[in-house]
């Protein structure tokens, strides 16, 4: 079987390829996803699923906890989802890809036109090709390839094809509220061929640091907020250290931060000559898959309370802590979770290597898949880890073929197969 | 002499009260003096003054290695200097009053219109009233009591009404540059009727700390521009306990630090999720009146080099140090000059108290004065030092005849009377 489906795949490499490059050159950034989700109606349709076409209701997501967009209304941007129904009997899976990307940003940083798609020594470059249409585009090979072999399996195979991934998962959340949910999923963002069953979640805060003000001349009359904001870092670097210390899971073994606290913005102060009354810190807060969110926001604010037992000055002018923004809900499998086995196992099986794995630095949509679906997700795609949200974004084509290769024969041992 | 220049200004009042208030209901921001030197020309001829009025040449200037403005050109923006000539042999005085004002700013916190020079409590309100509409006054009046008592200085008296005091002077200088020096002078700045023999300086700069961009999930593949920070603001603090510490001037004895380095400005980073590879820092650094701002400049340099010694980052990347906008010269006078002998006898006569003598924390004209034109500044005025820049600004009527009356008495001492 595994040759078979290697010859289907060289068979139809072409074909696929080209249907790669129309993906990419329709550029599908927030609220213009309507035209590549039409190509991938189309290729549903023509590969006889049954398919789902929406508009997610903004109004409906935003009783969600777990909802997050910096957008309030979906209309011109449809969700799509396509169903391999199985025979019955088998485990279901849900293969997701979000078919969002980010702007192509500096376009005088690209070679190309950012949405080319132009082939060159094996690549294909453009804006999401790896992050993540490649991917998307293993997935329909996978199930195309088991079509053409005729082969029938027993559970479900659920493809997402969904929106808003990179502003916070909107579109997988709309898709699981709409029922399309499994017993385990696969995501193939852009991990190098590395196996992810954990990633990290992660959260945006902002703290504001508060000062007196006065004239720079007579700066002892007041209270700097920026010197004020040095106690702040330093105690921030210290609960991170302190979090990161609990941490014993081998999957993060390489990772000399597993679930860092970045720090990412400052900004306070507005004349030179005056001592600065407020000072805003914004960051990136790193969820431990073994830990809920609100756990992790309860613990950063039992220690900003604790400011004030370093400085009584945070006793009386409190720093205020502040969620805003993107979150990404962390996620989690079992390192012997059976859709693990299988896949570890194609893995060889396919690429006669071991395979990298690894607990993820960042969140995907798996999190909430997890957490709101109980649809327990692996992470493995072909895309270039680095080249994600960088200028000259590439794939190397042969990657799509071999993850397509390694993601089809895994879904013969977990979906299970109907004897003829 | 006293009682009869005490009875003048006494019945004089209310016209100079009017007067007052005429100039502050022309609001002189900058760029907006020539309606206000048009008052100050008409009373200057009303007195018989050699009068002149001139629009500052910015090319000229700009040579000058003391020149600061944020504009380079003059044209409305006149310079008015009055000459009251000696009958000769005398020590000749400048009494400079810039008449520029700093802006209304957010006018909701004004419980009147800011130019309105309304009268309340023997308090006059508005903008430029204390900074120092009030003080100029105050000079004025001390020449018409002496003209009017028929008093025949024997050393010129050089009244500056000079633009551009509020961004770094440029008024001053160009009436310096065009001849009109003396050999000692006072600046009615609001001191709150203290006496400063001494005045500090100060500089902006600018410190570019630098880091390495990464994403914040994998925040140890970087290099944080923010953590770096902290260590260049402990520098910096360190740099200035180090330069008070060599202060022992029992004028800055009541003084927590005598001169400051102020850090009013941060900024870095761009995005909560990624580590920031830039941090902008803005500060004013105080210049003590016993050092020339070369001096501080090398000083603030050297320190700054240290940095690679602290850690070694910023050996390969070091921190950029950049003086930029406004600057303030630092001005001393000997406490036993004999213009400070003059002032302060006086000072005690008309009060019947002691006076506060301090060192100024902040520049004024008074530094150009003394090193520029070799002239020695006392700043000494009737202005309410906490009100100045601030919504509501008000003036204490009494004090403008307070000051007046003692620096009439003041010019008798330091000029020298003719006989009759």
């Amino acid at each position: 079987m595994k040759e078979k489906i290697h010859q289907w795949l060289e068979a139809n490499r072409e074909e696929a390829t080209l249907f790669l490059q129309k993906l990419v050159q329709a550029p599908s950034t927030q609220g213009n996803e309507a035209g590549v989700q039409e190509i991938v109606v189309e290729k549903l349709n023509a590969m006889g699923l049954e398919v789902d076409v929406w508009e997610p209701d903004g109004e409906e997501l935003a009783k969600h906890a777990y909802f997050y967009s910096p957008k309030s209304e979906f209309s011109g941007s449809p969700n799509v989802v396509g169903v391999m129904r199985g025979t019955g009997d088998g485990r279901s899976i849900v293969l997701n890809g979000h078919i969002d990307v980010v702007p192509a940003g500096d376009t005088a940083q690209w070679k190309d036109d950012p949405f080319s798609g132009k082939i060159e020594d094996g690549k294909m470059y453009g804006r999401g090709v790896t992050d993540m249409k490649g991917g998307n585009v293993s997935l329909l090979l996978a199930m195309q390839a088991l079509q053409a072999l005729d082969v029938r399996l027993k559970g479900d195979v659920i493809f997402h094809s969904v929106i808003e991934e990179e502003s916070g998962g909107a579109g997988t959340l709309a898709a699981i509220l709409r029922g399309y949910r499994a017993d385990a999923a696969i995501i193939p963002e852009p991990t190098n061929m590395r196996i992810f069953p954990k990633q990290q979640g992660s959260m945006w805060f902002r703290l504001m640091v508060k000062g007196r003000a006065a004239h720079g001349g007579t700066r002892y009359e007041g209270v700097s907020a920026i010197e004020k904001t040095m106690t702040v870092v330093q105690h921030v670097l210290n609960l991170e250290k302190e979090r990161n210390a609990r941490i014993t899971d081998p999957l993060y073994k390489n990772t000399p931060i597993p679930v860092p606290i970045n720090l990412g913005v400052v900004e306070g102060g507005s004349w030179p000559s005056s001592v600065p009354d407020l000072v805003k810190l914004e960051g990136r807060m790193g969820v431990s898959p073994e830990e809920t969110m609100e756990q992790a926001k309860a613990e950063m604010k039992d220690w900003i309370a604790k400011l004030g037992d370093i400085d009584p000055w945070f006793k009386d002018h409190p720093v205020e802590l502040e969620w805003f923004g993107a979150r990404w809900v962390p996620g989690t499998i079992d390192t012997d979770h059976e859709l693990m086995n299988a896949l570890v196992g194609k893995f060889r099986q396919v690429t006669g290597t071991e395979p990298v794995i690894e607990a993820s630095p960042w969140g995907t949509d798996g999190g909430l898949l997890t957490h709101v679906a109980e649809t327990p997700s692996i992470v493995f795609g072909p895309g270039v880890t680095e080249m994600a949200h960088f200028p000259n974004e590439y794939i190397v084509l042969d990657k799509v073929f071999e993850a397509a290769e390694i993601i089809a024969l895994t879904l013969l041992d977990w979906c299970g197969v109907e004897d003829k």
